[in-house]
């Protein structure tokens, strides 16, 4: 039949394989509330400072990380001396990464120092070879090549173990995965994800294994004897979906649910209306990018909150709430009084455009080159030696 | 809305989950056209025996392995002095295994030692667990015990490995796992398997673990750089589904359809219409079944084909069509002969029901008591030997 009905305005759509966003971009408020998930607010964040005896991360204090599951339950034990471990993750779709998939591994790199916690890095090749027209091989290679850039983010190898899926999944992994299966019906997977009953069945099987390392019965050289081990989880808040289905199992097996912290979207360089994309190049820095492609980008691309002519400007300032610049400058400019200073001058209009894209060009390019220099470091045998099925005995030291 | 249409008849349902027959049994040949496999005639019965050098199995001669699925390519390859590989398997669901559980291992037995080939047989105790009301232990522990009953059929150490799922998914099995996911849409297996959306998601993620040990690339430990080496797998034509779905998807993912030689189902004891449940004990006789429950069972339960009064049977004769010990005696009994006359006395009533009973008991008997004799000189350093991921050098020696 025909429909007569108007169409709806354009919903946000946030899921691990699309963000979209409605009318005026992400709203962080309103994904909270559909997800169920909780604010973290400023007294869990200084919380964590007086835990850890050290300044919350900037990622914390700026609230680009704002939502989570649980944290109070983790930081009560840990308060009492009990340990946990951090797990994330990445899904190896590209050769090189950008600086937005930098961010979770920044923020935990920040969690297993303050916490003096171990942590096991996920690595879905087989999702990607799942989703992408990526053979096994290829999956498996960038699988290798994007651990190199996670390596190069300063992990401790005393407790650090990264995997890879198609090396990992099985034994006991591979046990948690069925137990997980057994208790998601299609029908939740399709309200969770989406799914359409011509998708492949590999879609409606890889949740599962998403969800198993929240469990640390699946990594038996790691935590033997310590199935009850509390486990967190930082994340961009697109993959809360696949924890709010592995918290919905987890009592039902007998495992502890995972908690949860959870952050915004990395702008793409053209506004905040989705996450960066790695698909289309000019919408991200890449840790590969030269000096001259983050200047070229920066100022050709980063979309500004200033007026149209100088005059304009200096008489009305800049809209900090669309300036890509600032948004950046928030991420990875670590000073927050120089922070503040440069944006009460630009949105008074006594900094230009300009003069901001050349504070972001510098912290980026110092940024990427002091990457690029610790993935040069990074060998094989550092590779081999992080994703080794290896005891950590050192993890909690 | 109200339904005015009359019941339709019964149709028979026959998938790896549930057999019933329609009215008057299990009808194979409609199963056949239904599935579109291929009947087994006497040409490649002849064939068989003549590139074997010995007489085709009993249940080849008598029917009862009765289709296939490209069995002559297989046949084509070997006459050629191309080799193949066998493959089949059993879902570990109960402690002990039942008469109708050993016939394809039986044929499987006289098909490695007749072409001289490497097995592999998978226990899936994975799919125990995803469908009966199992815990993992239980599942893996079932697994074991039944390789015991598997490795006491007389399989042959050099040329046969073992495994279970939980032990053995992982590695170049669990790529070819996701290989044949993404080939595969939830339609698809909901056609062929009947998944309902309330259905957990771990029913629609099997079949690509049943499906992958049709491909040698599977077993890299057994078959290195041999990727295309054939496949064939004898199994109850319950079985079917999951092989047209996997002989769908090979050769989209570069490999060789496996082969299939596909068997009726071992009756119960009630009668022909369904095959024989692991859940009514009075409906089998046991591999672990002493002497006397062999006796009172085949007394008692035994479907006979005789008339009323011994009278009425001398004049009229047996309906061996519905006669349960004749169809087991098919089966069971080896000589052809002995067979035949005994077929043609019963028929013409010169044998009654309980002589042919008394026949049919002490065939079982024997062979149970083989069985059981050979099952205990099993230990378990043998089930170790068997299930070791190893090469098998002289596999086709």
């Amino acid at each position: 039949m025909a429909s007569a009905a108007p169409e709806a305005e354009q919903e946000q759509v946030v899921n691990p394989w699309e963000v979209s966003a409605g009318k005026g971009g992400i709203d962080y408020d309103k994904l909270v509330d559909q997800f169920g998930c909780q604010r973290l607010d400023a007294a869990i964040i200084d919380r964590i400072g007086r835990l850890t005896g050290r300044a919350p991360h900037r990622f914390l204090r700026r609230g680009l990380f704002f939502a989570h599951r649980d944290l109070n339950e983790i930081l009560d034990l840990y308060e009492k001396g009990e340990k946990f471990y951090l797990y994330t993750g990445r899904g190896p779709s590209s050769e090189a990464l950008h600086l937005g998939h930098l961010v979770p591994f920044m923020f935990t790199k920040y969690l297993q120092d303050a916490f003096k916690v171990p942590l096991v890095i996920q690595l879905t090749d087989d999702e990607k070879f799942l989703w992408k027209n990526l053979t096994v091989e290829e999956s498996k290679r960038l699988a290798r090549e994007n651990a190199k850039d996670i390596i190069a983010c300063g992990f401790d190898i005393e407790r650090t173990f990264i995997f890879s899926d198609f090396n990992f999944v099985g034994g006991a992994f591979y046990e948690n995965m069925v137990k997980v299966a057994r208790c998601v019906t299609y029908n939740k997977v399709v309200g969770i994800f989406g799914f359409t009953p011509e998708d492949h069945i590999g879609k409606s099987s890889f949740p599962p294994v998403q969800a198993v390392p929240s469990f640390p019965s699946s990594f038996p050289h790691l935590f033997p004897g310590n199935d009850q081990l509390r486990c967190l989880i930082p994340c961009a808040i697109d993959q809360d979906p696949y924890f709010r289905m592995t918290r919905d199992v987890a009592p039902r097996i007998g495992y502890q649910k995972p908690s949860l912290i959870e952050s915004r979207f990395f702008p793409a360089l053209q506004g905040e209306n989705t996450k960066m994309s790695a698909s289309d190049p000019n919408s991200a820095i890449y840790v590969t990018d030269t000096n001259k492609e983050i200047k070229t980008k920066v100022n050709k691309y980063a979309f500004s909150g200033g007026q149209d002519s100088v005059e304009l400007h200096r008489k009305l300032g800049a809209n900090l709430e669309v300036d890509v610049s600032i948004k950046w400058l928030n991420f990875f400019l670590e000073d927050d009084d120089e922070l503040e200073n440069i944006k009460k001058e630009y949105k008074e209009g006594k900094l230009l455009t300009g003069e901001v894209k050349q504070i972001l060009i510098k912290v980026l390019s110092e940024m990427v080159e002091r990457h690029k220099r610790a993935r040069a470091q990074v060998t094989e045998e550092m590779v081999d030696a992080f994703m080794a099925r290896r005891p950590l005995p050192n993890m909690f030291g």
